[in-house]
């Protein structure tokens, strides 16, 4: 049974019916893999959408997504610079370790699970120029971060810059792009920024199974064609994961649904202004408070996870009811 | 544009209606990954079809789901018996050398891509007993094979006998398994013998993008939960895989639509009979024709695949149109 | 041109004579790899040596013997626990990474780089039991650690009940386990305490090119053959490695080495005593000191590390000469 | 006990007198892993050998140097075409695909265990230039070959033109390229041919320990580098190993060694011309021979390994004595 309001993830939520609708027109085709015109068709729409020619590969999920972007950039003997508690660090089993075949995570610190020049600095300095010592080969940056943060394309633009000296790939987990894009109220080109491959999330945003690899060094792509079929992602019908990225953009559904859900956390933030741990700069809200004040609020029937010992995450989505919202609203702010 | 009468694979073909039913009924349930009542319910279903205990994993592709069987029961430092012309070998662009993590494909050869104990043991038996050769830890089979033949169950038998006695793990691909079972007319059981895991095939048989991982050998499953995560195909709305699983299996309909595969298939073989490379004893036919014949056919509509210089290989699937079925056979009678 | 009075490190130092006459004396035999009678007689020689029945293969470096040991106690998706500054971690080059296919290292904290029951669990029970993040399968620690500080019998066996508990390996990085054997002036068996496998370290004490794994879970060690090949470890001319391992052990020569390095290492402690960071339990020593007392010293001929902005590294070895520890222990006195 | 009259290999022949002498005399330094100026010096050794320009790593073994080499040029999606009886194939426990992350080895056939331009076309050309199969992106040939048949300089450079055009890397490996340069009575650089990395051996022919990795491909140095130290393959104590290298190619020695061994060869290829299989071109000979000749030779003492039901294999090495070889071949001609 459904928990009447689910603030629990935005990653299960219902698929959206436009994305429902392309999937169903693109049973039409019959050619494999990626050779139907929705898929070819790819590479234009990304290309469109962001200023500039890239090459864009559909995968089921953001972890094959990151994993399959870094395998790009990243020998096995290298690192990847990321924040310590970047998704792919906490939350994908070990993939990057599988993908990249052993090259390391190298962890950097960061307010709201973000990372700058700074901080990538202090964790990749110290490395000695030898061989005992693995070197980074590229730096990973999520946006929004796991803690619904999202950074300005001038924070983007120095890491960028940074990894340009240091000769570094850079890549961008957008599991949540869309809801980073919403916020800061700019061109998608801006929110992603120099970069060199981009997981466009769309799962968490209304779809059902894909996700885009949006290469901007269009190189790498043809390395990943060969590493997603290699690691089992190459789907056959491979037409209904292209018609879902491409309901997801026509007509900006993504933006249309990502706003919707940013505005419910920032409903929800408003009540509890207080209480927030980071800023709600998409749609994820940490909120401090008490075992027994998340007891009442699921009594009241509001999923959701604790967050440590002294916290809640609240997830809003695309799909999120405006009376949950008012009620989880309602109910915060009288805790 | 879709080529008239295709019988180029079954790999691509349509989704059929009641598993996209299943799929709409199965976006009701928010619940993550593998956790909804549609996964925790493959079990049970599976165990029911098989008439014993297993555990089964959805997937999204054949490939995955043969590389993540079988890394559980082969170390990288061991390999893998298999037919020279396995999928496995062929067709997976070297993917089980990624999740067996350099593990080898030990190739054994068979007449209609089958292999039998004498042929196992052909390719094991002069493997030095040290540290220099890659002694093997498992064998795979293809039920049916790549060219359409099916193991009968005591072939299987006597093959699991060997896996038993050498201590070797046994796997089936089964990406057409509904097709030997067709054509066997025996319970899936029977089909699948006495082996450890088997890649029940749904895609090709009008699934959209579901694959199971069957474990009898139930230990091995809960090696795959870690590896199926960490290959990055856990998919957060996981719910729609087993949807389709079950509305594969529901009423028989994974049996119904290979049997009028298989059926297309005997109807196109009796009017070739003496051009059969192989016996056609699932829905895929490998036809002696000449480069002329098959320009021929073309030009009349018919798409399939050349094989080599001297054959074709046409493939039919649960949708394939009985007017197509004739005048295939109707012209290729003909040749 | 060597460094009159060097302690930059005991890695390169000189190879003991005994070691040279026993590597001569085994020119005598032409079995290969690991067939020959010194080799074989290593897994008596050893059993002996600790008090309870082992398996001991050789190796050529303390990163082999470390990784191949750690792949046979954890899979790929699984993770290794070792202190943040373990040598492992630090200064194999990510070879952890590329022997455990990818597996992971999780790093617990502790004072002169030991770890503790309590800082394993701070690391490993935050773990959620849950495919999505990496569980541990294993625990490395570090006798004598890599701040020269050893693990009392007691602390290991704490460690060991910890890992029985969870079901988790334990290895040990004995790179130095003749200076902690030595320091703690108890049995090998003792220093080892009841752990899976063992790198016994014997280049860095007067070896050449030769350290042993060794396998009290002797089942592991018919893994860790083939890995040892599989990684290009196994040397056709074996016989010189066991000799230097035999060398070492016979007469109790690796003792005497360990002591007259700790011996010197306590000799220079006892002059700069309000200056250490970290007990010495070993050979080295971690000196607070600054730049121009670092300049100064260099000056008068003393070849070391820094250790940071304020600190040095000193080491001593089975050969360091008296007179340059006098002389050491003098000068870093009046600082 | 030594076999007498000892034919078996020459993987484990005793220790060259100036090798012992040059290992002694790199005790003086202490410099540690690849500082010390003998291993410095290596670069400059060999690239007066060759001709041009190169740089030059040592390892312990030649399965360490194969694949090393192989790793630079190779990525873990490709392939390596190789003879279906090379080293790399049948005898390195499948290094090759712990070393090259999963990479195929594709194999070709050729008399002789050589390889051509036909029997390399044969192996790639069918390959479809799509992800679903691996994609060539080396070729290894073997100087001389595990028959003992040595390439031409036109031979390799005729690989080495396909390997131009296909854009594919080319190794060699030469654990016994010594043998194949004293049989073609070329310059080194002539036996070499225009390839990218040469294993150079060292151990079969006097040495103890130390292969040497060449790269005429400068580049690709860097990264075998890192993968060196990644696989626990640089030693702290490497001076020992150089020192092997620098006493091989003093004076000569290493083509004297050869020498010695291909004559010994042939004084037995010349005893027994019609039981040849393959022509002598090293110092290898395989011989036709019955069980119950092979029975006589081994009553008289002569050791060497039975090659399938119907023939033996024999090595000479740099040490066999000038009276076993007379006896071998006077014994083997009255077969």
């Amino acid at each position: 049974m459904r928990v009447p309001m689910q603030f629990l993830s935005d990653n299960a939520a219902a698929v959206h019916p436009r994305v429902w609708q392309a999937m169903r027109a693109a049973d039409e085709s019959d050619s494999p893999y990626d050779g139907d015109a929705t898929s070819v068709a790819l590479d234009e729409r990304f290309s469109d959408l962001f200023g500039r020619e890239c090459v864009a590969l559909w995968v089921a999920t953001g972890t094959a997504a990151n994993c399959l972007a870094l395998a790009t950039m990243v020998q096995p003997h290298g690192g990847v610079v990321c924040h310590e508690e970047a998704h792919i660090e906490m939350d994908e089993g070990g993939a990057p370790g599988f993908y990249l075949h052993g090259a390391k995570l190298l962890l950097a610190r960061g307010e709201g699970a973000k990372i700058d020049v700074d901080a990538i600095k202090a964790t990749i300095d110290p490395i000695r120029d030898d061989v005992h010592q693995v070197q980074p080969h590229a730096i990973s940056v999520t946006q929004a971060s796991e803690y619904g943060c999202s950074y300005r394309p001038g924070e983007i633009a120095a890491i960028s810059e940074l990894a340009r000296d240091r000769s570094l790939g850079l890549h961008m987990d957008g599991a949540r792009f869309a809801n980073a894009v919403a916020f800061l109220d700019c061109s998608p080109g801006e929110a992603a920024g120099p970069i060199d491959a981009l997981s466009f999330g769309c799962v968490k945003n209304g779809g059902m199974s894909a996700e885009a690899i949006v290469f901007f060094d269009t190189v790498l792509a043809d390395v990943a064609r060969y590493r997603r079929k290699r690691s089992g992602h190459l789907q056959s019908k491979g037409r209904f994961l292209a018609a879902q990225l491409h309901a997801m953009l026509k007509n900006d559904l993504w933006l249309d649904n990502a706003r919707h859900a940013n505005a419910s956390a920032a409903e929800i933030a408003s009540a509890c202004q207080e209480r927030l741990i980071h800023p709600v700069e998409a749609n994820e809200l940490f909120v401090r408070c008490t075992a027994d004040e998340r007891e009442a609020l699921r009594k009241q029937g509001f999923g959701f996870y604790d967050w440590g010992a002294d916290a809640a995450r609240f997830v809003t989505a695309w799909n999120t009811p405006d009376n949950a919202v008012r009620a989880l609203a309602k109910v915060i702010s009288r805790l």
